[in-house]
């Protein structure tokens, strides 16, 4: 499926090229086994987190990026090495297929925007990162899904914590029986939303409000710390409608799991509140993380209480956006799965449904 | 209603009494103002915790034992200063009424026990402090604080909490706005139950489980930290009946509460797993305690995360139990009521009947 040859010849041309250009950091780093990414949408995460993470990878180029603001993206094309023929606009995006620079499309545009662009470009040929949260609805999730399948395209969702040494090194305890059974999963996430034009707050382009956004953080992590799918849910919304930033979407949301073998999960998101935190309690100790799920300053404990904390091994990238570039080259080169495909994305957004659809009848929603 | 004439030369007496004897600390230490106890259930609490404090107080004396146990309670006599003619057991209680030594009972017998001593006490013209659970029903409470009213007795319920620096300070700080305003509570409550043969582990002694026990902590913290009584709960509950220790109570229950203000409460409690935790979150920062309401060891931190601990200045009492025994004394004193009255543990117990019955409906249950 992968060309190699070509592969190689279009990583060492592009490093040669990038060699001379500002940015080259990046490229000279490269193997032979690297793939180029075209970034879609240069926005605070898109251009503020992840052009700049390119530096940082092993097997993943920045060789494309899509954006409405022709006069930004030159600026950022000349400031990493990108060809300004590698530069798209949405109207001209699915031209993108015939761009051999370009093997796969992250993703970063708002919420309501990620099933059409994810699908354009599986149709396009190219394999697909998609931000989180996967969509806006598990209709949209399992859309992409599909599409990607049907053009034979890896299909990512951007979990970046489960490329981060903190959090796998508390996944790697938690495992190894270090509490002992597990008990209670309890996480927070919330930060204190702030101008209320943003995207973010409108239900149109952001799907729903701080649980799409944080709140999703806790859901993940409930998952993936306890290695469990929920069976049921309850939730409780508080949000002032009055206040100008939550007009459209919600300010708190808490929301009970409950795991097949017995384990609660408690969970919380809120866009008034800072908090980012993860608990596992086992009947032997537990392990816990704050800051848990941030861009950094991560801190872990495993024992009876903070009395221990751990220095986690280093984890597979230079940071958790480089391991988490990389895994999915890695995945398209060995063709294999990536560790949170379109259908990790797709389980978070159907528990979300059902975490909406409990707070609204107020009653507790089993999930198939 | 109170002869001080009387009192003081009855504290004067004890203390002279207790001077040749030893526990003399305590008795040396009352001022005039001293009101004798007696302490009905030398058990694990009432004799572990209850008893040696009395050496730390300003206005409480040991005055009476009750005991089924004739041996242990002469023994324990014997150590503490009180008269053998001071010591009763359960059928000869009621004589009690005739002791002008005992002017308080404090009720130290497992849960289904705590309604018929306190009426019996108030019948008998006594004062009450009495263990938490207040009982194990909602009516059993009633029934206590129509008894004590119907006897002009005071009636106050051992939430020692409400005597203790740490969370005395957390108090003072989330009404005084240093966290602004208040968005989400939540406590997590819990240790290893051992013993299965244990009578908190028993339905009929104990009411119920771990909610019964240590979650009720938890419960009268969502209370006392947000100032506010709740208007719904949701809860879940989880046990492993299999486990000989809950054949017949329950291990975890975890339950949401809606608060009027829009504050959303979650808490834990459990019987498999050690915690002792409160935070509440606000606006503008959080307040923390861990460990939160145990014998001793608090720590408190306010501010974004914990950066800055706390100090609190020192409690009311010389410990949290000496302030809680003087408390009520002063309170009888003074004829005002005590700030953990029986309308406060009755308060809990109808909350806790709501979180049992919202775990086994599934469904969230309204408090009037």
């Amino acid at each position: 499926m992968i060309d190699f040859t070509r592969r190689d010849m279009i990583a060492a041309a592009g490093g040669i090229a990038a060699l001379a250009l500002p940015g080259a950091t990046a490229c000279a780093r490269a193997d032979s086994r690297t793939l180029g990414y075209a970034v879609v949408g240069l926005g605070g995460y898109g251009l503020g987190r992840i052009v700049p993470e390119f530096a940082n990878c092993a097997h993943s180029r920045l060789t494309g990026l899509v954006s409405g603001d022709r006069a930004k993206a030159e600026r950022v094309a000349a400031e990493h090495g990108v060809p300004t023929r590698n530069i798209y606009d949405y109207a001209n995006f699915d031209s993108i297929a015939d761009n051999p620079n370009i093997d796969i499309v992250y993703v970063c545009l708002p919420n309501s925007m990620h099933a059409e662009y994810t699908i354009r470009a599986a149709k396009a040929g190219k394999h697909v990162m998609c931000e989180k949260p996967m969509a806006i609805s598990s209709a949209e999730c399992e859309a992409m899904i599909a599409a990607c399948k049907a053009a034979d395209r890896k299909l990512m969702i951007g979990y970046r914590c489960h490329f981060e040494a903190t959090n796998l090194e508390a996944m790697r305890r938690a495992r190894a029986g270090e509490i002992g059974t597990p008990r209670y999963f309890r996480s927070e996430h919330g930060f204190v939303q702030g101008d209320p034009t943003k995207w973010r707050l409108k239900k149109a382009l952001a799907g729903g409000g701080s649980l799409m956004d944080i709140g999703i953080y806790a859901l993940n992590a409930a998952r993936y710390m306890t290695g469990e799918e929920p069976i049921a849910v309850y939730a409780h919304e508080q949000t002032d409608r009055s206040d100008p930033r939550f007009h459209e979407v919600e300010d708190m949301i808490e929301f009970q799991l409950e795991f097949p073998s017995g384990v609660i999960g408690s969970c919380m998101s809120m866009y008034s509140a800072n908090q980012s935190h993860i608990l596992l309690m086992g009947d032997k100790g537990r392990i816990e993380l704050e800051p848990a799920t941030g861009y950094s300053g991560h801190r872990l404990w495993v024992g009876r209480g903070r009395e221990t904390e751990i220095t986690p091994p280093p984890g597979p990238g230079k940071t958790q956006w480089a391991g988490q570039l990389d895994h999915l080259v890695q995945c398209i080169v060995e063709d294999r799965e990536p560790i949170v495909s379109g259908t990790e994305g797709l389980r978070d957004l159907r528990i979300i449904e059902a975490i909406y659809r409990s707070a609204k009848e107020r009653a507790r929603v089993g999930l198939a």
